[in-house]
C-alpha cells in the first residue's frame, strides 16, 4: 500500500465529484461570500463553565451546511436559492468554540484568543488543557486540528463574545443533560460536525463524572 | 443571525483560501488521481469483533492527508512532490469502516455492504445499530454522515475484505487497550479524522463497559 510514486499536484480538472463554489449571500444586511473548502490548521476548545455547570458552545450560519441541506437538483449556478423552500435555519450549527491557525502564536495562545473572541471569557493560558491533534478530515482537506479543554468561571467573562467584526456567532450554553439529549437525537440530523461529537463524548467520558 | 437573503451559487472565483487540486499519483504500479474535495453523503460503522474482543478498523492511503503533511511552500503546481522528504506513509490513516451513499439502497444496506467489502464480514442487516446522523463537516463540504454500530463474530468472516477493485484497504484490529493508547497519543498527530474519534469515544462510553 505504501508503494506510492509519481505524486504530482495539478489544478483541479473537470470532475464529476468536485464542484467548488463560492456562495454569495446577505446576512443581516451585509453581503458576504464563502468558499466551500478550507485548508488551514485549526484549534477547537471544549469549554465548561464550572460556576453554572454548563458547556459553552457556539451557534452560527454555515454556508456549507446550508448547501448540504439543498437537493442536488436545486443547486443551479447563477440562480438564487429558494429560501422559502430551504430556510437558512438549515445552515445553523452548534459547534465547539474553534478557530483557524493563521497567526504566529502558539496553539494554546490561539485557543485562548478564540475563547475570548467567540465566547467572551478571558482565561489564563495554563487553563487550556491539550487533548490531542488529529486530521480535520480525510476525503477532502485534511489539515491538523488541535483539541483543548478549558474550564471557565463567570468571573472570567469580560465581554459578550460573538466573534470578530465579520463573524456572527452566538454563544449557547447546555447542561450535561441537555447535551446528552442533543447528541443522541433520533429522526433528525444533528447539525454539528464530528469534531463537536468527539469533543462532547471525550468530555462525557473523561470529565463529566469528576465534576 | 437568521436574516439571510440573496443566496446565490457561483463557480469558485479566484480565492486566497480555496485551492482545489487533483492529485495524480501511482500506487502499487497503478496510476490514480484524487480530487481533494468530496460531497457525497456517507455511512461509518464502528465494528467490534466479540469473538476476539477487538475493534475492526481500516487503514488506507489518503491523498488529502498526505497533502496536509506537506509544507505549504512545497505544494507547487505541476511539480512532483519529493517523496523522500515527504514519505507517503504520512498519508496512511486509520479510520472506521465507511462508504459513500451512491446507491438506491437503505443506509443500513449500504453499511452492510461496506462491512463486507472493506472488512470481509457478512453481517445480517439487523446487526447494524443506528447511532445518529450529523454533518460531515461545517467549513467545507457538509454532507450527512450516518453512524452505525455493529458486533461481528469470526463465523461471519467470509472474505479478506480490502475494498472493491480500485481500493487498497487493509483491515486493522485493535484491542480496547490499544485503541485507548492510539487516541490519546501525545507528541504526534493522530492520523485519523474526527468521525473516527467520535466513534471510538462513543464506543468507550456506551459499549465498552457492557462487553
Amino acid at each position: 500500500m505504501e508503494k506510492i510514486s509519481n505524486v504530482i499536484m495539478r489544478p483541479l480538472e473537470r470532475s464529476i465529484y468536485l464542484k467548488p463554489y463560492t456562495m454569495h449571500f446577505t446576512q443581516n444586511g451585509q453581503e458576504k461570500s464563502w468558499d466551500l473548502l478550507g485548508v488551514h490548521d485549526s484549534v477547537a476548545i471544549i469549554i465548561y463553565n464550572i460556576t453554572r455547570n454548563v458547556l459553552v458552545l457556539v451557534k452560527q450560519f454555515r454556508p456549507a451546511v446550508y448547501l448540504g441541506s439543498i437537493n442536488i437538483e436545486d443547486r443551479k449556478l447563477d440562480c438564487p436559492i429558494d429560501i422559502v423552500k430551504y430556510p437558512p435555519e438549515n445552515g445553523i450549527t452548534i459547534e465547539l468554540c474553534a478557530g483557524i491557525v493563521d497567526k504566529t502564536l502558539s496553539l494554546a495562545e490561539i485557543a485562548k484568543e478564540e475563547v475570548l473572541e467567540e465566547c467572551g471569557y478571558d482565561v489564563p493560558l495554563n487553563a487550556l488543557q491539550f487533548i490531542n491533534q488529529y486530521r480535520s478530515g480525510v476525503g477532502t482537506s485534511a489539515s491538523i486540528q488541535t483539541a483543548f479543554y478549558c474550564e471557565v468561571t463567570d468571573d472570567m467573562k469580560v465581554s459578550h463574545g460573538g466573534g470578530t467584526n465579520d463573524e456572527l456567532i452566538e454563544t449557547v450554553e447546555m447542561s450535561v443533560d441537555e447535551i446528552r439529549k442533543y447528541v443522541t437525537q433520533k429522526g433528525v440530523v444533528v447539525n454539528s460536525p464530528p469534531s463537536f461529537l468527539f469533543g462532547i463524548y471525550w468530555f462525557l467520558l473523561n470529565k463529566c463524572s469528576k465534576l
